[in-house]
């Protein structure tokens, strides 16, 4: 309890204010940001501190869209189970959906950008690679998973079974706004080679081909989930405001609660 | 347990899916909303079920951006400590950020709306209101506030005591989308008023002016919390990513435990 | 940014270490403390800063006892659909089951304890009180509440409509212990006025009572949610270790999305 | 949306109730529970479904006591934090703190835990292990984890470096109780070989004993975190009545907000 510094300092890039103005990012929040960047722009801006370009832009928008909602999942039922519980606390309700990003749903657009991400680690220069390239460094891919015993992330969907809808949409504007990058060429062609490989089909699924877009539309690889995130923090705000209209979460309880099969540890000792 | 009916159903008009495609509102995801429709386009028509106006999208992007990130806050640092307790789980780190988003900070864009609605519904028609109209009202509802030993939310701010850069802006971008209603119309009397009737200039704030803008560009009341931690979301993206290129959690748990003055409870018989 | 004082302090009585110690209200935690003090012990003690009487102890116990687990209710489902989701992350799943922890469901301790207080307030001094003269006042607060159209928290149960089974034994317990103070007359006398004054028995429920009997153990009642939480922190402990031997989430999750029905908004325009 | 079952069924041994009657793991919570069986007793039984033995059972309380609060931690300033922001929310604020339990903090519990059980996985049977049959083993895993790099959980303490006092503690305890199992033994030898298999001391932490602990008394190995969790929940609950009562986390976002150093990003087409 010796050593105080003269002044601790907290460093941001991010914003301050004082009497008078509030800055964002370098700018004036007031009189440069509001009305004349949109609220994505604003997100990507503040996770990267670069501006995005017109088509970096268009394909994260794109990818929020993609992942806003997915109907009654897990989570979106989570959240409004738990505004059933705690209508008083709408960041409650929120937080407890958010908290179902892990690893088995939303986890995949953050597994599938560093999966991709430490595939093209590998791979030196790939700017003049052509799809022949790219199909070999696919097989090499999923030669190692296969040894490893590793699931690649990203192949194959428990519902879209002959294909996510998603996915031909996001390279389709990726490719319009020169947005094809490595990440998802490579995604691309674990794709195509996935059945001569695997045996099977295994269709991109959306979330996986979000991770790869974003990575190539420039966002950082440690917050790709959080751009998941962002996305169905949306959803769930239009789960909870419907569930305030329209409640399904006593439906759930009493459903679960009529068929409970009650049967008690039977060690008679206890 | 004996009234179980033919069949359960969980009605929602947000989204489904099937085989091969994925709807949201009616739409088809991938074929008519991606690449066509902004994120902050798809988070109003989720919260609203209804397609935003150019002008209601404007200022509901507008105030998002306005929302969006105020610096070191409370729960700006609160998300930085628990991504440090716990960088495997992002979800966790901006749940803890959205937690504190209550009554005594972003509450303000909510309990705002809320009051004006209040205040309004007392009205009866008002849209041949003029501004001696709106000022007639808003010493009304200043008077019955004191008289109730009420607080008026929206009213005055910590910091930017001479006025909050963000509340002529968004009165600005409403007026210029012919989207200022009788919320913005009423808060925007309240503030002329409040000098005369308060004995001191008490500025209009941001997070006030939010929700009034928010009410009057269609968005309901009771989600409007909501909003402001969708905005959040987006700035506590943007602290955490920054938290993990230039930390500051270290830095703030070292300042507190050096600074602890431990002063145990002094009964002797514990 | 310039009147920093020469050094900032942060006061606590909770607890502190240095280099060969830690102290916990101001006892040595190793030598003072583990293997002496029981957990639930310390938990009163953490919260209040005296260490409980055997009679309050007991109290404290048996009404964590009584909060600790109501089977599948739908903060347990949503807690589970979280671990189902993010397997990760486990912290997250317990928070999201105490973030359905507000106002339907456990605030009635809190909100029980609270509104007895208030009543007791107004009362004066009732050390010599009679259960006739409790009644009287019982008779007065529902009068008064009546008025105020206000509910009167902790009456009722939608399921035990007969009789919380869990409300005679906390009586019983806090009498055996000498801990019938004013919370628990007045609310046994709130019982036993209902029937006359609403017109049908209403009885008083475990969650009410232990509000009632926490208050009357000295808990302070800004906190009394927070015994909830906690006693309900061992029962999800135990629904999410089951949850992980026996799940019950997928079947949830497919219960739902079978049974969707989906009614999108019909607006054309739209 | 055709193959609906006759009947869903949701399985628990944990608990149900009817009109008169609550069940807790086979036995009447209100006439057989309740004043009967403590609090941590509860906690420990709904974990595994066995009633702890009483040594067992004093294990388990003194390791939630020695886990229950270390002082000002990042994710009791978390939570202090929260309560500040959104002091209608204890709820939200108890679940701030929370997830900071990963693993940088809490997660050493379960961390050690599982270590040891891997170790001992591949030892066979140990029931005739002296100790230096133990210090072999422990010299072989610590070259085991050294070859692989990776680090051995439980060792090394940032501010304990001469000995963490709950560490001998709980060995007594456990030694007292007939629990030294094989868990606390292997990390007993951990700590006598480790001076000489890595140059220096590294004395085994009060965390990681905790988890050796809680697997030599029974606990299940994935929930290991959980009970750090428990035992923190109380922590918070102190934590949080104080801060009521005495709040720290003004000064701290004070604190923040009085030494930022703003650096915005200097990219000029920014």
């Amino acid at each position: 309890m010796t050593e105080h510094p003269a002044e601790n300092q907290y460093p941001t890039g991010i914003g301050t204010s004082d009497l008078h103005t509030i800055q964002v990012l370098g700018h004036d929040l007031a009189g440069e940001l509001m009305g004349r960047v949109g609220f994505a722009e604003l997100a990507y801006w503040l996770a990267t501190k670069r501006r995005p370009t017109p088509g970096q832009l268009r394909v994260f928008e794109a990818v929020l869209v993609s992942l806003a909602d997915h109907g009654f999942t897990p989570t979106a039922i989570a959240a409004r189970l738990t505004l059933y519980s705690a209508p008083d606390s709408l960041q409650g309700a929120i937080a407890a959906g958010l908290l179902g990003g892990g690893s088995r749903f939303l986890g995949v657009t953050e597994d599938t950008g560093k999966y991709l991400h430490d595939v093209l680690g590998g791979l030196g220069d790939t700017d003049a690679y052509t799809d022949v390239d790219w199909d070999a460094a696919a097989r090499d891919a999923l030669t190692a998973a296969r040894a490893a015993r590793r699931i690649v992330p990203g192949l194959g969907h428990p519902n879209h079974k002959e294909g996510d809808p998603r996915t031909p949409v996001i390279f389709a504007i990726a490719a319009e706004e020169g947005m094809l990058g490595p990440h998802l060429k490579l995604f691309a062609a674990l794709g195509r080679v996935a059945p001569e490989m695997l045996g099977r089909a295994l269709p991109l699924n959306g979330a996986g081909v979000a991770g790869a877009a974003l990575a190539d539309a420039g966002l950082p690889l440690p917050m790709l989930r959080g751009f998941a995130l962002l996305a169905r923090t949306a959803g769930l705000i239009g789960q909870l405001a419907e569930e305030l209209e329209s409640p399904i979460a006593p439906a759930v309880y009493d459903e679960v609660d009529r068929h409970v099969l009650y049967t008690p540890p039977v060690n008679p000792e206890n």
